[in-house]
């Protein structure tokens, strides 16, 4: 059971998820993971299905399956379950009574893990095309499922890599929480596109595709280092055509983001090797005026007490130097 | 040289600040700091005074100094000087022109380290009164000397301790940063304080001291767990009198603000010994409508990519519970 809390007199949330606090680390203690690290128990690994909840969908030679209480698939392509330590989760007990005004309500929504191969050190770099485009299409059904869900305003869809960037398994993986209303986050953007006269997204677009932080383009999306990059060696994705949600993107979009997404991941490998890294998508559904963008952040920085006094971000490596490596013109090492 | 940089479309802020890259750290590579480590090389030790670039204020028997090019003064409390690898520097080239709109200004502003003690293993929880209330001084008179410079409208006044809180130098001090514009965080709480018919704060103040997140209290201000933490063991302190600014405080908030401090890093450490964390005061100049704050925030858990895709934060320590461990009522292990 959790509690989503609103802040005394802002806009803004906290989830209070003491379960949380239970979930097990298959990473080593005083180090960053490699890839074998806990591969003997990992229970996100091909064959130990029977060690998570049940899978709400298997994806498996291009069909999609659900696990019945009696049979576990084998032998899946990709694997979505309900995480075992969720931040919300549908089913709630009624809040006790506050004695006070202050908002909370229980932790309603949904938790999902999706995991992305079987193998335990696959990684989604070394994806093969039929790979990533299976892995996209995952992305966008299970985002419209929660969507669509009953009280769901959000869907949070983000990929944790490495224990500096939040992950507590290391087999490759992305999650989604549901949410029951529309974060802060989002809510900011969208108050200020309603307030611009056009798209600032499209603006961007034509803007960065001639700018010196643009790392690489294909047919449908552009990858550049954002101007006002709160990290080094930020990444935002963005395609052309003004999309706003995983569920209106076309075949060719959705394999574009992806084909991108693999892209700046070989980046960042080649000049970092294995790194901690999130990867998030922002997207509204039934949003029409929101323009889809996937963004990567490297673990590479950590906020101190001067972000977290004034959400302003200190950032040692400007953009246009970070492109200039992710291009590949400037090697690693100079 | 650095850069002051705003979101393509929100009033939002980074610093692009290359040089800071360069910094030394005196901690060692594989573990967390302790007391003894980098002793011997520390630039922040007492006698080692021509190490640091010239103090803007030594504090030394009550007295303040500040150093000449041909003598350091030794024998010091509290060392204030200019950071080597600064985020902002009042000395800025003009930038070179940009080919957009975008919005990019000189990294103008200060950046001051407030050295705590001339003793390498020292600790605020183990300070004694007097040296309490030299360090609150400290912090109150370079407050107001920043915030009267020209162009100055925010001073940001923080500790980072311990390397998962951002600290290069494991030696005991706080840092400064003057700011030439009111910062995001605190002008979306201005807005909303404004847009209240009284001050949240004086309503949160009388709230939570008679709540179940109430930690201490002392004759000026009460310490307690925030009902929406954004992690486990935030605590806030607040003064009961409605003051916005340090240098509106008189000396009995100064020294209890203090005091509080004290108490609430003393029972960090008895739960947890020696943690990363930071504090932070919250307070604006020339703004009666603010009441100023000190947070902590023990850096215990770290942002993921829900969090940076929503700005909501999952903590899976309540409050309530935070502060029954903090007031002493249930023992570490327990």
């Amino acid at each position: 059971m959790s509690e989503i809390r609103k802040h005394y007199f802002l806009s803004e949330y906290c989830i209070i998820a003491e379960d949380r606090a239970k979930r097990p680390s298959d990473f080593p203690k005083a180090s960053e993971a490699s890839d074998k690290n806990g591969y003997s128990s990992c229970t996100f690994c091909g064959g130990a299905e029977e060690k998570t909840p049940f899978a709400t969908a298997v994806y498996k030679n291009g069909k999609i399956f659900a696990d019945a209480p009696e049979k576990r698939i084998p032998d899946w392509d990709f694997r979505c379950f309900p995480n075992l330590y969720p931040a919300l989760s549908p089913v709630q007990a009624p809040l006790e009574l506050q004695d006070t005004g202050l908002m909370a309500e229980p932790g309603y929504g949904f938790h999902e893990v999706i995991v992305e191969s079987p193998l335990h050190g696959k990684r989604l770099e070394n994806f093969s095309d039929i790979e990533l485009s299976g892995l996209m299409h995952v992305y966008r059904d299970r985002t419209c499922s929660y969507i669509n869900r009953k009280k769901i305003r959000y869907v949070s869809l983000f990929k944790n890599s490495g224990k500096a960037a939040g992950a507590s398994i290391d087999h490759p993986h992305s999650q989604l929480l549901a949410l029951p209303f529309c974060p802060p986050l989002l809510e900011r953007e969208l108050k200020a596109i309603r307030e611009s006269k056009m798209c600032p997204y499209c603006a961007i677009f034509d803007m960065e595709k001639a700018s010196p932080r643009l790392i690489l383009e294909n047919s449908e999306c552009i990858a550049f280092a954002p101007y006002s990059s709160m990290g080094p060696f930020e990444v935002w994705i963005l395609p052309q055509k003004h999309v706003s949600f995983l569920g209106d993107c076309s075949e060719q979009i959705l394999f574009a983001l992806g084909d991108m997404l693999r892209a700046v991941l070989r980046s960042y490998g080649k000049i970092f090797g294995n790194m901690p890294f999130n990867h998030m998508f922002y997207q509204l559904n039934s949003t029409p005026e929101y323009h889809l963008n996937l963004r990567l952040l490297p673990r590479l920085s950590l906020n101190a007490g001067f972000e977290l006094n004034t959400g302003v971000y200190i950032n040692t490596f400007s953009p246009e130097r970070a492109a200039s490596y992710l291009r590949g013109d400037i090697l690693p090492g100079n």
